[in-house]
């Protein structure tokens, strides 16, 4: 396994890959590795003869009152974890690296930017959209390996390269959760032993969406109140949004659907989570 | 030649020649072709085994008021000029195909944008990078070709290209002029035969600052007043800017230095003109 990290010496290498012809898949990472990044490191492999994985804490996607600076950052775990997985390439740029400009260039995706997550931390996606742009350009990857989890960065992220024409197939891995339905994030690492007890009514409230679909009712705005009356049995969990939504356009739906999308945002005591469901097509 | 409108069918025309190893330049244009753009075709004609020239009107970089609708289309004249130059492929696809999302992805350059042209003509540049990041990603070329005339665009194009990591080398070529000195351009076609001899004394403004130079003046006030002095002897010429500045950064300068930009954009009649030069270094 090599570790590089220079753009330069990255493109060099992967300009003599491409001679060879290796296939080549990506798994972009703000690092602090855990087992849902193992997976879609496991989807790159399978499915590729070279895997490069990127560790870069983006500022860009960061606000100044969030946690760019206590973010976990452990590269040499990252590193045993991706060298057990098989990884070929870990690619950790520094931040003056991949922004060469003091007013630089940025890539924003409009409609889907500024509702959920990107209402609360406005900038968020225009940080994420812009840093996928660099890496995919960088790497140029036959296939880039994404989480569910961050169902709307997956939306974003594919919108930004359908518009922009950037070659590369982009594969949205399912969520990996805990044993209670806690969803896997590095993040997680913030929380108390009773915080993750409580973190697991997110999910909670999620299969309580989905029963409710399964049990005939439709009505969004219900499914939502449901949804929150769960959640407000916690005291630590601060409800951000709850929303269903089309899964492609996120636009909020008055009626659940067939394939939507139900996701939300709350802090479990200081530290905020995300996560959500695909509601499944046969369910409805 | 090869006439082609779709993107699939140009990307799997461009994956065909890169596997027998040929060089792309390209040159992206807005049709109504001139001898400024042969010049840039000649260019690539020269350094590439492939030369590819998109022509799209490009709705992005036109504001609500301006020109979008009666920008000269002249697609068979063009094509004949490109034929005549030895291009290889003509590449002129649709908005619905170049813009595929309704409320869609767009490449902000911060800094460079706003001033001098992007100040009276917000949205601009916006439009210019975003158009570029596509066609650059579509076509994937060794070189780009960009003339001196749209000296802020060629900034702009350049530093975008740089902070996101898009591949393929960039080059600037001179700016081609009537005997009068009116720089080429598509929109010297609204001038009437009384317009394009005062639209000369842009250039001429353009060489008196050279002149004032070269005799010894740097006081960018002084210079910017004396071409100002000039043009307005010119009735049918209205000044939008006249600007001494850094020629990377495009940040004003109070003395003019070696290598300096001197632009300006004027109304002649109802048509807007800009025009540039870059003090030569050996008359300092």
């Amino acid at each position: 396994m090599k570790m590089i990290k220079k753009i330069a010496a990255l493109k060099k290498e992967i300009k003599a890959l491409r001679q060879k012809h290796k296939t080549i898949g990506f798994v972009p990472t703000m690092g602090a590795l855990h087992a849902g990044h193992v997976k879609l490191i496991r989807c790159a492999r399978k499915q590729n003869s070279i895997v490069i994985v990127s560790i870069f804490v983006n500022p860009a996607q960061f606000g100044p009152a969030e946690d760019f600076k206590k973010y976990p950052r452990t590269l040499l775990n990252d590193a045993a974890v991706c060298r057990k997985e098989g990884v070929d390439i870990i690619f950790s740029p520094s931040v003056a690296q991949m922004y060469p400009s003091v007013r630089g260039t940025y890539v924003t995706v409009e409609g889907l930017s500024n509702v959920l997550c990107g209402a609360g931390r406005p900038g968020h996606f225009r940080g994420v959209a812009t840093v996928v742009t660099k890496l995919m350009n960088i790497v140029e990857p036959d296939t880039m390996y994404l989480g569910q989890k961050d169902a709307q960065q997956a939306a974003v992220v594919k919108r930004m390269a359908r518009d922009l024409f950037i070659s590369g197939k982009i594969r949205v891995i399912p969520t990996v959760r805990q044993k209670n339905g806690l969803a896997l994030s590095s993040r997680n690492a913030y929380l108390s032993e009773k915080e993750k007890n409580d973190a697991a009514s997110l999910y909670q409230s999620l299969m309580l969406a989905q029963k409710l679909v399964k049990s005939g009712l439709n009505d969004a705005g219900l499914i939502i109140r449901r949804m929150k009356g769960l959640l407000a049995k916690f005291k630590s969990v601060k409800i951000d949004y709850v929303s269903v939504l089309d899964a492609q356009t996120f636009i909020p739906l008055k009626k659940a659907k067939r394939g939507c999308l139900v996701a939300l945002a709350a802090r479990v005591g200081k530290t905020r989570l995300i996560d959500n469901i695909v509601i499944p097509k046969s369910s409805l």
